[in-house]
């Protein structure tokens, strides 16, 4: 017996939404993307609708091509996802995009559902910022609540003298102040839910960021904080309902567990499950959405990811590395944009660590 | 440091063209696809060029768009092979294609090279088949020289009365007669050797074929015929001087290899190793026809793989089963057609035996 293909439409055609198609297409699914960029990467493998994701007369014409609809970025307007959301399921629910989109409403959420986060204050004006430099103390982060990723729109404030360059550097966006947490190691829980509420956790990673960007996640089997990131990520599944993959990303500090930030989709921190994991974060997401069986989380072997970031390497060299894998997301190369990852898998943590820096010299010589 | 991005050209666009774009997309690699089917299944992963294989302005135009050719099946004309030859590489060799496109050019090579196989003699007419039989015995097999797949072109021999249907079933086509051999088993071992001489082993599979037409395949790990396989396909590789995936089939008599035939090219019974192996049969393909490093061809869990066959389960029914992986080709259905397969993988020989089993009953139930 076959049935009706199902076709998922993907809101942006980064590489996020390129590697769901290439997940997903074994599985019998097609892929509409929508994205304004005329060349996005994942337009090679999907039907490209090319227009702005406020405009709708394109929201409309993408909607009538697909079953169901995804994201593969949290800077969707709500007003579209809400117009989407009226003709066909979007999954992960349209309130945790909202949630995800503005640092505000997510750290609220944090603290309405008993999830540790760092503390914060919202923040409007200059004379604001000194009201809660006053009452959180230094060093503080000054984030802008909307619009950030990869650490834009970030400012670090250790000294009163920082208070005006910060805030200069937020352009007079909405902010929110948060204490500068001096934790011990930053995690992130890469976990994934059904529609029927079947919840598969991935071993949590261990990540290291430079200038706001991830460079580095390494996958920690039998790691003794799993137990308690996921207890965090499952209030926030079970909060939304949710349904698609979610990623916490969590600090670490005296052993204990706080919430940076989540994001409701296939995660950065999770890219190593294309070949580490039973079944990638990429296929289950698609999975999920498509309201088909999830596939195991369990790791096959041991391994790490790093991330080519404004330039990427010869593939020669990165696959000379023992056990790498590339990922190219065919992207042309422009400072601080991620144009690729790579993921080594051994057998043993010596293994993984010996090729994970290797990997990492190829990026500082490219 | 980015270099000119490699397109490779695939003469065919099934199945095998579509598994192999879809695992050299993220090493960066393009495909152009070349057949003469409008819907071909590779396309959505490639810039299909339509038309014929032994048309000279589509070839002309086919060689200009890439930088190294292979191809997904063996019935490509030879000319046209020479031709492609001629303007770009063309891997593997295209002196490995016509010898596998012949069934007595392969099993001369056979016996050239020391590897057993079973007695054959060429066949020409219908007294040629009647001493063929005084020669060999019964039961044997008559089977066309080319174009012969699945089954196709093959027909048993048991009696003296069976010859004139035998010969009339291979429609006046040049043949080989064969030993009929009484098998423990099917095996088969694949291997892929890059350009610079690299050579890796695929752990060998069991292969159960049902009306000429693989049915599943099970992965054997340590298996006592590993060793014995690899031996005869070593033959093979440096004979042709070969770069690419080689599929080589044999029976085991009495704990004795004897070879059935061989593929130039990523092979049905080496579909498990897109989830069983540190790195599937496709990607070791393209990395060795790119002319980069291979990967590993270890095992990462045991596995099977099962066809889907004229139809194909639900995805839905598929995903349940525990572990499993599905692979929809996106095929119409038609009787007797590849659409797609299924892998199982497992901790162990017994869940991967269960798994088997209930796809082997999806597929009887479909």
């Amino acid at each position: 017996m076959t049935t009706k293909t199902t076709t998922i439409g993907i809101l942006g055609a980064g590489q996020l939404a390129r590697m769901l198609a290439l997940a997903g297409l074994p599985l019998g699914l097609r892929f509409v993307v929508l994205d304004p960029a005329p060349d996005a990467c994942a337009a090679v493998v999907s039907t490209h609708v090319v227009g702005g994701y406020g405009d709708r007369e394109t929201l409309s014409r993408f909607a009538g091509m697909v079953d169901v609809v995804t994201y593969e970025f949290e800077n969707v307007p709500a007003e579209s996802v809400n117009y989407l959301a009226e003709r066909v399921p979007v999954y992960p629910s349209p309130r945790a995009l909202a949630a995800s989109r503005d640092r505000f409403a997510e750290k609220s959420l944090f603290v309405e559902l008993g999830i540790p986060t760092p503390k914060f204050i919202a923040v409007d004006g200059l004379d604001g910022l000194r009201a809660a430099v006053s009452e959180i103390g230094l060093p503080a982060v000054l984030k802008t609540r909307t619009l950030g990723y990869d650490g834009k729109g970030q400012s670090v404030i250790k000294r009163d003298d920082d208070i005006e360059g910060a805030w200069a550097r937020a352009g007079g966006a909405p902010c929110v102040l948060e204490t500068f947490v001096p934790f011990t190691r930053e995690i992130s829980v890469v976990v994934v839910r059904g529609r029927g509420g079947e919840t598969r956790f991935y071993p949590i990673g261990e990540n290291t960021h430079s200038g706001g960007i991830l460079r580095h996640t390494v996958c920690c089997l039998d790691d003794p904080a799993q137990s308690a990131a996921e207890g965090l990520a499952s209030r926030l599944l079970e909060h939304f309902g949710y349904v698609g993959v979610l990623a916490l990303e969590l600090f670490e500090v005296d052993g204990k567990l706080m919430a940076n930030e989540m994001a409701p989709r296939v995660h950065n921190t999770g890219h190593w499950s294309i070949e580490g994991a039973q079944t990638s974060q990429f296929e289950n997401h698609v999975r999920a959405v498509a309201g088909l069986p999830l596939g195991g989380t369990g790791a096959v072997c041991r391994s790490a990811m790093v991330n080519f970031i404004g330039t990427i390497p010869d593939a020669a060299e990165v696959l000379s590395v023992d056990g790498a894998h590339l990922h190219d997301y065919g992207k042309a190369p422009r400072p601080g944009r991620k144009l690729g990852h790579a993921t080594v898998c051994g057998d043993s943590e010596g293994a993984v660590e010996a090729g994970l820096n290797e990997l990492l010299r190829l990026t500082r010589n490219c």
